[in-house]
């Protein structure tokens, strides 16, 4: 199974428009510090997910018939702002799964077009081709929801953005599903009251009560980004930040 | 005066997700087919103003500082998008103008960020630096607003889009406006109950009611480009079909 994080940046993404602290300057200068809506493709050998649909230009990136579903974690803009143009295609209908939202996001229900929208219920579990996946409640402004997905050789990763902290059921669940690779938002520096999103010391905390055996940081904000700049924090081999474009296969794993 | 057609597409643009009609077909092998969500730029020396916001780039084509303001024509999410990006930026605030909408477009109200939003009145004269813009009513699902838009050279342009026909007071404004050149909303080849946008027939009707001295046909779907490349309608040289990317001047003339 197979993780490629298209996109890793807080909405307003990296550099920020107007902005020049040094991330901003960084990511003018090197395209590969550049962060885009938070977006994330999941690829088996014969099923392909995508996490979130920010990306402005996923018409461009996956041809009709590409994608097998869309996971939605949420319906602010900068998780579905690729939906408002994709969804005018002829053809078949293309799934999107996601949390139960009476507003969802502008006039996306009213005229869904070619998108198929489906609401996830938490725990329940469905399936996707060879994929497994579990809704996992987060806590956010929005009703959101994780996913934890299982691939056909018992590979095992969670996507948990946007949120502050976990739930404690989600929490439990996760502590209860064996050795698995996250992905989990870290939107901000360290602060005093973080709110809807982690900041570095609750994704940290998040980190401490899951163990996963590996975890990216995504969701990253560019004040995160010139912290780090400065900081350079200690990390764990197990902890890394995620950047737009990284690749990586989620390997099986004895429990 | 300088209009610059960025974008010429109607909603899902062409090629429309796939489709394979001989008009997408066109796009895909062609660049210079392709037809990107409705929005112009128009420059003077000193002053630079965009007409919709629907393409998904605007952070990067317009670097903070480089537009005097945004006008708005409505806010369905192929005119709008890509402000949502655009307003988590940072500094001087944006000035949007744009119609009455209570509804907006998903939480642009709520979190406008950068943007500055600010009601146009119908038939009501404003200036953005050196150019002078009437609001003219349209006729669409959403409160619509065309742009009547006088140079320092007292060049004049109108920019109708979204529209089916024209509003009686809109008309008349325009027939004593003098001469003007012209875009207009052109969807759809003749369809027998055109809704919500011109058609051919309706288009050519406001044309012939209008007279100006040269109109633009924009907002155009793959199946009028379809229905061109097959009948090759013969056209008035004052006439024309605008392309993405295709940039003139509106020259100042005598009454």
């Amino acid at each position: 199974m197979r993780v490629s994080f298209l996109g890793t940046g807080a909405a307003g993404g990296v550099p920020l428009y107007g902005c020049h602290c040094r991330a901003c300057e960084r990511a003018h200068a090197d395209r590969a510090a550049v962060r885009q809506p938070c977006c994330a493709l999941i690829e088996t050998g014969l099923t392909r997910v995508l996490l979130d649909a920010g990306l402005m230009d996923l018409h461009r990136r996956f041809p009709h018939g590409s994608l097998d579903a869309i996971l939605l974690t949420h319906f602010h803009p900068d998780h579905v702002q690729g939906l408002f143009h994709l969804r005018w295609g002829v053809g078949e209908k293309l799934a999107v799964h996601g949390p139960k939202d009476s507003e969802g996001c502008a006039d996306l229900y009213k005229h869904p077009g070619l998108l198929d929208f489906q609401s996830a219920r938490k725990f329940a579990p469905f399936t996707v081709g060879e994929l497994k996946i579990t809704p996992l409640p987060l806590i956010h402004s929005k009703p959101t929801l994780g996913y934890a997905v299982e691939g056909p050789g018992g590979e095992r990763f969670a996507y948990l953005t946007d949120t502050r902290g976990l739930p404690p059921r989600s929490l439990a669940w996760l502590q209860n599903w064996g050795r698995f690779e996250l992905a989990l938002d870290c939107s901000f520096p360290p602060r005093p009251e973080p709110a809807n999103h982690n900041d570095w010391d609750s994704a940290l905390a998040c980190v401490d009560e899951l163990q996963p055996a590996r975890t990216w940081l995504t969701h990253v904000g560019h004040k995160l980004d010139d912290w780090l700049i400065t900081q350079s924090p200690r990390m764990p081999e197990s902890l890394l930040i995620a950047a737009d474009g990284q690749v990586f296969d989620v390997v099986p794993t004895a429990e």
